[in-house]
């Protein structure tokens, strides 16, 4: 189990997809979307993930993280299970500087929200702010894509 | 994903652990212990295990069952992460014709309950039914393991 250590931001209407170096269509679904030990399925490209994530810690940066690769066939049958609300979004690979920022666009109930998050080694590691960043939403709980999945983006008020 | 298909009895006194032909003990926990879509954490001997279980049918006899082994190390870090209420028993292997119960004799919170399960690979299959066995359970949500976790039966009226 590693630990996950990651900044999640907005962004504004400087970013577009022209930026990305690459994109990839992102499935995932929930088997528990508890957020102090979500169970996510997901189907990214040609592989199925099984990802076990457990609390944040006290500054919402990190938090642990178990990642099995598993085929897609039987990815496909373990979303079938999940708790009702899939994510779906397209996901654009942003260098910048050391770092490559992940903006994840969403689809769906979701569609409107676009969010972006690099990811560090350290807590306290610096990391280059691009102009299309807008507010930090580090440690949000309903910026949790467990979070989006049973309260879609499309409900908020 | 494959099909479980089993029945679960009690057992009566005529039950002795001189029955088994072998024994082990197994210490599991639940990342989520939603009977629709549990996902369990076990160790057994010298192995982990990620097993992912969908909801029964309408007879209480098959469920879907997805399993992966995982080392014990890892196992022993999402053991941490499971819900309150771990899972500690020995279970005792009883050939029975050309079937073999599982015998589990709880520990802990569950101490003083045994449940004999027989895995068939029909719904209609025939077994033999020993006589120590008392009354059938099947589809007992009480006597899921998952809810054992949750409500043991030290807790039961």
């Amino acid at each position: 189990m590693a630990t996950e250590i990651e900044r999640k931001f907005l962004v504004n209407d400087k970013f577009s997809s022209a930026l990305a170096s690459d994109s990839e269509r992102i499935t995932q679904g929930y088997l528990s979307s508890a957020p102090e030990r979500s169970v996510r399925i997901r189907i990214k490209g040609k592989n199925g993930f099984l990802t076990v994530k457990g609390p944040v810690n006290e500054t919402g940066t990190s938090r642990f993280e178990w990642e099995k690769v598993i085929p897609v066939p039987e990815a496909l049958e373990l979303l079938d299970l999940c708790e009702p609300g899939a994510i779906d979004k397209t996901r654009f690979l942003v260098p910048a500087g050391p770092h490559t920022y992940e903006v994840d666009v969403f689809h769906g109930d979701n569609d409107g929200l676009i969010v972006a998050e690099v990811e560090l080694r350290r807590e306290d590691e610096d990391f280059e702010k691009p102009d299309w960043l807008a507010e930090e939403v580090t440690g949000d709980k309903r910026y949790y894509n467990s979070q989006l999945a049973r309260k879609p983006f499309k409900d908020w008020d």
